[in-house]
């Protein structure tokens, strides 16, 4: 099923106007999830608009931002979300990032009391769009066991790190720092097969390749053990430490609707011609591109993909098709369209 | 074998101050190097020693630092190493990168033409020190394919963040971007063990668990697969490219004596207290620290450890007993002693 995207961007802007929500805000969380669909992140696009207008309709999430600002200098700002929709706060946050990287060569802003902001790639990519190198960063729900722990301390936190290359489109990283993530491990158990070691521990947090052990009562496992692990910490402590929010257990699920979500992030801006000419590193990203890009391929690849590459080669696709959409994500949209009392989304 | 720690600390210096090497600068290097094998890093350790002294007498790293700036700020500069020892270029450049994050909160400093500096947690850890929060990339010679790739392109680049926790030892995470060493690898075939899937690739870029197929021809594979090829190409990125230096195929192998090796880094300071109070700052920390130790344990598991926290407890059993050192390298060493006309290490 593919939903056109000019259709779908209506009626995602409708759903968060009818929540009184002001169009400028509602537009910046439809596109966030509309790129999401369009580099097929679908856990992280149109499928959570549902969560997100019961959070809003809850008022878990304002339906109107409220964003303050403190500690601000040339290079750094912490902002308060106040519970703001967490794309809209995230976006806010970037720009912030992008214009005191412009002034000073670098910008930092740390972000507390946010929501969930979707891709983070679509925040990183707005600093590379700008010859600047884009590092975000954000905390969630726990949803790992420490190295040798067996209950949830640590959220899979995700990471984007974007750099333009200047002809081509930019690269970009975009990962959550479990070893992989629960719809593949439901997916393995489904096709009846095994998953790799690493991937996630039982409930006592002992090592397992059954896919059902993972799914109840056990864990997924940070990217490369005590590797992920620490990232993970980390980035708990550059988000919910560093931004005076909060972090690990103190936050509850996304789908916990009797609480608000308290989300931080970490957003840092480089502005690449302080530091050498845009000529020099657009020369040596276009080497670097080149070395990867030739390198000698294993045996049965018939090619090598940069960070993102593949998530723009489905972009260009999707945008000429429309996205796609399965069939069990656009029945709950439309469920909620009928609880909005507004026209259905159309395949 | 455990070697006295005073003891080798004057051994190295006499080691390099007879290579005309200024004595603070041979100095910051022994510091390094007894600092990774106090924390048993000892890939990174004394085991260098004999290879910094070649590189040394053959002219192709400084006996004497030579360190320019250029397009220096308030928040940034890049550093020109010409060439001189890894680890004096990479402390003035965390130093540089700390009295900038002191003056603006944040600091960041560029790194060209340096050489191998050792382990990155030295360097981390200074902020860590001074109540900052420290983040230090490193690019080395390629070592690594790229995902579907049969050809040496990116270094295993590694990667550490420190973070004071106030009471007790900073929390320090200190990786290199391969999936495991390359002497993991050696110990299974050793062993006449299997290695567990994805710890490296045959010849041809498949992937094997046959310890040999990945030492004769084959080669280490990123954490994670993509994720680790994605921020292995990111440190690329910010450390050779941001900083005008050489990356991936230019870097020659450090044991490829016939030319000079230009390693690139890139050192960010955020100087935490321009943020939010250090005060509230150490709290979370407190309230982070007891959410992971104070986890669940996994069946088997007595412990469970933060990032670092093992090598700190190391660092403190050796710091009593001296460091362990295997005989094959107390020999190399000793030969090098012999070779140089100074007094023999001894055990």
């Amino acid at each position: 099923m593919y939903i056109d995207i000019d259709h779908i961007r209506q009626f995602s802007n409708t759903c968060l106007t009818q929540l009184d929500m002001p169009e400028n805000e509602a537009s910046i969380i439809t596109e966030a999830l509309l790129e999401a669909d369009l580099r097929e992140i679908h856990s992280h696009g149109f499928l959570r608009l549902p969560i997100y207008v019961e959070r809003i309709q809850k008022e878990l999430i304002r339906n109107q931002a409220k964003i303050t600002e403190s500690n601000e200098n040339d290079v750094l700002a912490v902002l308060d979300g106040h519970y703001s929709a967490g794309q809209v706060v995230a976006y806010q946050a970037m720009q912030k990032s992008i214009e005191k990287a412009e002034q000073s060569g670098i910008g930092v802003v740390a972000v507390k009391n946010s929501n969930h902001f979707g891709i983070s790639a679509y925040y990183s990519l707005m600093a590379a769009q700008q010859d600047k190198i884009g590092i975000v960063i954000s905390n969630v729900s726990p949803l790992m066991p420490a190295v040798g722990g067996a209950e949830k301390v640590i959220g899979n936190n995700p990471l984007s790190i974007a750099a333009p290359t200047g002809e081509t489109d930019p690269m970009v990283l975009d990962m959550a720092l479990s070893n992989t993530s629960f719809g593949k491990v439901l997916f393995a158990k489904e096709k009846g097969q095994e998953v790799p070691e690493g991937w996630g521990v039982d409930e006592k947090g002992r090592s397992t390749t059954d896919p059902d052990q993972i799914i109840n009562g056990g864990f997924l496992s940070p990217v490369g053990g005590p590797k992920g692990f620490g990232l993970a910490v980390m980035a708990e402590v550059l988000t919910g430490v560093l931004s005076g929010g909060h972090f690990s257990k103190m936050i509850p699920s996304m789908y916990d609707v009797s609480q608000k979500q308290s989300i931080s992030h970490f957003m840092l801006t480089i502005d690449i011609k302080q530091l050498i000419s845009l000529e020099l590193y657009y020369e040596s990203m276009k080497q670097l591109v080149s070395y990867i890009k030739e390198s000698k391929k294993a045996e049965g690849a018939n090619q090598i993909y940069l960070p993102g590459e593949i998530e723009f080669l489905k972009e260009k696709r999707n945008k000429e098709q429309g996205i796609p959409m399965e069939e069990k994500t656009f029945n709950k949209i439309n469920e909620m369209a009928k609880a909005l009392k507004i026209s259905p989304l159309e395949a």
